[in-house]
C-alpha cells in the first residue's frame, strides 16, 4: 500500500486499544516477561512507546513543518523510558499512552497535514534525507512492530508447555 | 512459564477484543493485505480462528475428557475456513468469533478443569502423545501468534512507505 494519511492515523489511534487489550488485567508473569536479558517485556514496550510519544513522533513532525530538512531531528532514546516506567503499573502506563496518543492525534490534526505534504522534507541524525511520508509510515509500522513483539514474546513463554505442538507453533521459532 | 489454567485463560478472554481493536472499522487495504499470494489476509485469520473454535480447540478437550489417549483427535483443516468467510465482513467476523470464543470458555469452565487434569493425556493423528495442558497451552500461543501475524501483515504494507527507516523497523525483515 502506499501510504495514505487517515489509513495510517486508522492504526495510529487503534494502537492504546490494541495494548489495552493485550496487557489490562494481566498477570505479572506476561507483562514481565522477555525473550533474552536485554529484550523488551510488556512494560518495557509501553515505557518505549510513551517515551517515543514525547520526545520522538510529533516532534520530528512539527520539525518538518517549520524548518524542513535545515535542522536534523534530535536523536531517539530507544531506552530512555527506563526511570519513567519504575513505580508504574501497566494500566497506569496504558492510561498514559492513551492520552498521549490522544494529544499526538489531535495535534497532527490542528496542523492540518494532507496528502500533498507527504513530500515535505526532514532530516534524520542518522538516515540523512526523509519525507513527512515516511516519518508517518515509521508511526505505523512501528506501532505494529511493538504489537507483535509483545504478542510473540508473550507466546515464547509457553514454548515449553506447548509439548510436541512445538514443531507447528513456527511463532515459537 | 509454566502453563497454568488461569493465566492461560487471561489470553483467550482478551483474544476478540485484541482482534476487535486492530481490526474493526479498517480500511480494506488493511483487511485483504496478505505477504505472498499464499499467505492468511487479517480475513483468512479471522476465518481460521472461527473453524478452530469449532472443530479443534473444545472438541480435542471432550475427546481428551471423554476418551484420553484411546482415539485420536479429528484432523484440524487449517484451510477449512475458505467459504465461510466468503460473503462476511470483518464485523460479521468478528463478532462470531467473539460469540464462539465466549461459548468454548464457558463449556471449559462447566467441565472443571483444574491444573490436577493438566496431565491427562490424548492423541494427536500426527504428533502423537500429547496432554490436556500440551493442547491448551497451544490454544494461547495460537492466538497470540496469529494477533503477530496480522500486526506483521500490515506493517508490511509500508515496507516501501518508510523509505530509508527501512534498516531500524526490524518488523519488516
Amino acid at each position: 500500500m502506499e501510504f495514505r494519511i487517515e489509513e495510517g492515523i486508522e492504526v495510529l489511534v487503534s494502537t492504546p486499544a490494541v495494548l489495552g487489550a493485550l496487557l489490562r488485567g494481566r498477570s505479572a508473569g506476561w507483562l514481565k516477561a522477555r525473550k533474552t536479558a536485554e529484550a523488551f517485556s510488556a512494560m518495557d514496550v509501553l515505557g518505549h512507546l510513551i517515551h517515543a510519544e514525547l520526545t520522538d513522533w510529533m516532534p520530528r513532525v512539527r520539525m518538518i513543518l517549520e524548518h524542513g530538512d535545515a535542522r536534523a531531528f534530535e536523536p531517539f532514546d530507544r531506552f530512555g523510558f527506563r526511570e519513567s516506567i519504575e513505580s508504574k503499573s501497566a494500566e497506569e502506563l496504558l492510561d498514559l499512552f492513551a492520552r498521549l496518543r490522544g494529544e499526538s492525534l489531535r495535534a497532527l490534526g490542528e496542523r492540518g497535514v494532507r496528502e500533498a505534504d507527504l513530500a515535505l522534507k526532514g532530516r534524520h541524525p542518522e538516515l540523512g534525507p526523509v519525507t513527512l511520508g515516511n516519518l508517518l509510515a515509521t508511526w505505523v509500522v512501528h506501532d505494529l512492530g511493538h504489537i507483535a513483539q509483545i504478542a510473540k514474546t508473550m507466546a515464547g513463554e509457553y514454548r515449553e508447555a506447548v509439548g510436541p505442538w512445538r514443531v507447528y507453533t513456527t511463532i515459537l521459532e
